[in-house]
């Protein structure tokens, strides 16, 4: 404190920052993280500052020096270097010496006796060199001399004072003694590249047998890794693989009483045979799913598995831990409800039970036991009907130990809430994509997610279908719609997933109209599906996730702008990689059943493209190239053929004596 | 902690709330607080809020229920009725008793048993009963037993659940103790009105003198007063008034050589006869300047001081503490510089001295010893010379012991640090209005002033003119120019002041072409004015001031809305009372030399006017009533003698049989 008044540097308006600190930004490994600050001091001194960081735990931090941009801001940048958690803040100082040279030059300019400030020169260097290194500080003192020698004419001086290898040692040893730190200390998260970057399928274990009507194993799914992986996913998702509840059971079509032979849904968990650590019997056993685990991880891929954390009511918690669930008067345990609607194949744990701690010590424990089988992405059913701070402090506590993690959230519910989930800790969340399907809505909502604070800590993951979701666009518009869909889903967002087989197969009928529901959904009933069907899309997916891994530009969301398309049914936007050197422009026609054309509006200059120059527009999806002039440009999309371009823009980089034109 | 994890509702993204709490928002005295919040719990159970608030200081909060707006914001509002500072939080909490009667409402309306719903009911009505007051705890144990008696019907039981009166009573003993409290406590600072709407007369007291050349006392600005009051200000500020140095004393127009007769700036501040709290002798006597603030009283005038922190080399400070400067190597005081300029009159202070905490004590002082002579305003000069924490500490100490006190910096800076200044205590700030003088230009500083969050922390106070600035507009735009920037000072801010009588007399030579000094400025030399001269704009500035004070729509900056005109030379904007009954329209052109005409479009549902229904506008410069309708009306402005119209908008409320059709 006894220095307290004599700090004069201000600090504030400090970007990124979420909630004035309360959550960390979001970033992968090899992310750089830009911070912006306003940063002044009183009267007309010079400053300067730095950004510090370190990794969470380090004793030391880091600087980097922030450079003046205008209107008092400044800037600086970090990178990420390994997962885990960093720490960032900033300092500024007023720098005399850096006034002190600048007024200098001014008096000499014009004119005047410049004697007593040379004097005032040699103290601020001489008091630098108590500040620097051996070499450095013997330099400092020979030039403070230099500026006291009555002897030397003032000419020599005033070039010694003004010399530019003088103001770079000076800038070593700054006056810090009187530096303001910024008031906050704020996180970074850093979650491995996949977070950031991945495609996903769903599928359900259980229906992936190889012979018709038996029910699948883990074994046959090692069977169906190369479909897969050859597509090109990196994320093989599993809904529920433990015991199956058979107290009021759902039927096949979510019916409320089950035939003897109906498999139930898969997150009703838990029976005699064991809840959310044990493997559904018919599956295999924890050794095949580990076997799984290490299989699909030579085909790059991982297995996420799903957590939904409520019971069936024959899971074992629910004799030995009654006191986690909410008691009836008349003695029953109080089931999931929507009055008037009643789940009574579910009881929901009652975190506001006074034994929440060892229920949400036990929970975690579900977490870190599957962390341990191998698996180190959970997607994560309904999180926001369990409380907010249960998840912090679960995801907090799981990246602790095993900081590579990813955590999905499936919440599908009000904006607010969504956001919360992913602020405090969820490293992808499921989004509205399914209901935007068309330009406006796609152009805002993106807008919102890639231009707005929502980009430092939400990381959309863009389904076109879920179990859950067979959105109306699909059910009417046949496999175009599909196609577009996908390309959407794909190019707009880094992370994405689809729910297979019925994805790539086009399956769109619902259980009845108006409903998102499939009918026949695979929720409640083996399936067979024909992967040889001619309209499936695997040859396209495969093609897509080529695309999305050889283009940098694909894989983040940051540099998203949406272009002019005079036609309302085109829907136009780039993306382009942080050096600039991989640009990806993708038109797609929204319309699934008729031809569309139009002209697009691209800002050349703004793209790093000369608006002079031709280019041409490479269409990995056809593999067709177009010279194109200018910024105007026309395109036609066919719904059943190309309902879209992804196309690559290269500049005309060499001569018409090279072979390659463009890069 | 026994029960953190336990409590499941979520607060944030609080407004108002400046730089996450760091900083007070602003109101006045009767002023409301609007606080809104994004509060939400896991599930789907109902929630209930209240804002806290309490005189800083008090023991006990004063709750107000919020209410639910849309999208998970919800909204409450309190008032400020005393001088001083107030804090706000949020709470927030599960409303159980909420969730289970609209649950019941659904269940009864499918026809479901409802046996242990009432059950649970009864349950929750006992709970409460033990936080209710004896009659509400009796009733609702009845009404408990009544929902439990086994001979009752269900019917009846149902009704008794349902009915509004026990919904009324259990929303008064809700069970809070797993409630949410919001992290942050934020603070309110309430000043008096004339923080929020003032006008201000500035004059330099030396040239009051009632014989011209004479240097003018406290007494003959006694003579003053009824001129100044008569035209309707508020504030009467006087540049400082302390004995001046005659060390490198300025001449006549900012010369370097003073003559022997020359007075010499009231900044140049201290001699042999006094520094801060000294007056300069030819003014008068303490008793003279006390006797004068007690007249102006009478008046309804404050007395406004300039406290400017510097020293002439003369200020008895630099012999008693050569310690608060700054020491060259030649053993002399550092000057004021903007290097190659010196100001060899001026001495800064040194905040950067170890002896800064005497330094900041004395200055305080300095506050308090005027504070005692029964002065409440000042206004601060170059704030932004001195370092942000001592303002921040010297503001809140001062106010601490007199909180009706009104600080007015008067800092012509970059955008930042004025809006610093201001969040970290002053309570008026000056501001670019002089160099904003298009429409475009007004327009854009107007909403960045009244629809961001700037408007929660600084008050703007609007200068047509200083000793300073006579800007170009003023210059060459004549007496319809000082017409124009009179009406959109007073119309456009609450707070505006003038620089007089050089404004009222249209005093419009600069120094030099280019210059914003006035020829033979006031500023180094005892000035005579005719106040008679029939150029003057008392008669309207009388008028514009008594229109403010009968208008409570101009007498604040919040509903300042502006609409369109089609000619880039009119403005157009409204002003509307809190409860909507006193409605200004003003119109303005911006051209001092041409007349002027367009269509202005009115939003009239806006402004709470029923476009089918004919109202009147009455220009209350004028006097004259036009009836206008529909949103498209024509104007006409003539530079001369009327560039302005202040509209009052009035319905038409009553019927062709009374006398006064419009109010």
């Amino acid at each position: 404190m006894q220095d307290e008044g004599r700090r004069r540097v201000v600090i504030e308006g400090v970007k990124p920052q979420i909630d004035g600190g309360r959550f960390a930004i979001k970033r992968t490994v090899g992310e750089s993280v830009v911070v912006e600050a306003d940063i002044f001091t009183d009267g007309h001194d010079a400053i300067a500052g730095a950004l510090r960081y370190r990794k969470t735990g380090a004793s030391q931090w880091s600087e980097v020096p922030m450079t003046f941009l205008s209107n008092d801001r400044w800037r600086a940048a970090f990178s990420v270097t390994e997962i885990g958690r960093y720490t960032y803040t900033l300092i500024g100082w007023v720098d005399h010496f850096k006034t002190w040279r600048g007024d200098l030059r001014k008096r000499v300019e014009a004119g005047q006796d410049v004697t007593v400030d040379l004097q005032i020169g040699a103290n601020l260097i001489e008091d630098a060199s108590k500040r620097a290194s051996d070499n450095d500080a013997a330099w400092l003192r020979l030039q403070a001399s230099t500026l006291r020698n009555k002897g030397e004419a003032a000419p020599h001086k005033i070039k010694v004072a003004l010399d530019d290898q003088m103001a770079r040692v000076m800038e070593r040893y700054p006056d810090r003694c009187l530096a303001t730190t910024y008031e906050r200390e704020l996180d970074v998260v850093v979650d491995p590249k996949k977070a950031r970057f991945s495609a996903w399928y769903e599928m359900f274990p259980r229906s992936g047998a190889l012979v018709p009507g038996e029910h699948g194993t883990f074994q046959d799914c090692e069977a169906r890794l190369p479909y897969i992986a050859g597509m090109g996913f990196d994320v093989l998702y599993f809904p529920p693989i433990h015991p199956i509840g058979v107290s009021f059971r759902k039927g096949k079509n979510n019916t409320l009483t089950a035939e003897p032979d109906d498999v139930g849904s898969p997150w009703a968990i838990g029976s005699a045979e064991g809840g959310h650590t044990a493997i559904h019997p018919q599956l295999g056993t924890l050794e095949d799913f580990r076997r799984l685990v290490a299989k699909a991880r030579e085909y790059d891929l991982d297995i996420a598995l799903d957590i939904a954390f409520q019971c069936s009511p024959d899971h074992p918690y629910v004799k030995a831990h009654p006191e986690w669930f909410r008691m009836r008067p008349d003695g029953t345990i109080q089931y999931a409800e929507n009055p008037p609607k009643k789940y009574q194949d579910i009881y929901p744990f009652d975190f506001e039970t006074r034994a929440w701690q060892p229920l949400w010590e036990e929970l975690k424990n579900v977490f870190l036991f599957w962390v341990k089988q191998g698996v180190s992405i959970f997607r994560v059913d309904n999180p926001h009907t369990k409380p907010f701070a249960f998840w912090e402090w679960v995801i907090r506590e799981v990246k602790q130990a095993h900081p590579e993690t990813i955590f999905l959230a499936e919440a599908f519910t009000r904006p607010k809430v969504m956001y919360n989930l992913a602020k405090l800790g969820f490293t992808q969340s499921y989004t509205y994509f399914a209901w935007r399907n068309t330009k406006w809505d796609l152009t805002q909502y993106l807008t919102e997610l890639t231009r707005t604070e929502v980009r430092e800590f939400f990381r959309p993951n863009f389904w076109p279908n879920t179990p859950d979701i067979l959105n109306e666009y699909l059910q009417v518009g046949g496999r175009p719609a599909f196609m577009i869909r996908l390309v959407l889903a794909a190019t707009l967002a880094a992370n994405y997933g689809i729910y297979g087989p019925a994805f790539e197969l086009c399956i769109n009928t619902p259980r009845e109209p108006g409903s998102e529901e499939y009918l026949d959904s695979e929720k409640y009933e083996l399936k067979s599906w024909d992967l040889e069907s001619h309209l499936s899309l695997q040859h396209v997916i495969t093609q897509v996730n080529r695309i999305r891994r050889e283009n940098p530009a694909l894989q983040h969301n940051g540099s998203l702008r949406f272009h002019q398309a005079d036609n309302e049914r085109i829907i136009c936007y780039s993306k382009q990689s942080e050096d600039g050197t991989n640009t990806i422009v993708v038109v797609i026609s929204l319309d699934p059943y008729y031809t569309q054309a139009g002209w697009l509006d691209l800002p050349l200059e703004e793209l790093g493209f000369d608006p002079g120059q031709t280019y041409q527009m490479h269409d990995l999806l056809s593999d067709a190239r177009y010279l194109w002039h200018g910024p105007h440009n026309y395109v036609e999309l066919h719904p059943y053929h190309a309902p879209a371009h992804i196309f690559r823009m290269r500049r005309h980089i060499r001569t018409e004596h090279d072979f390659d034109y463009y890069m």
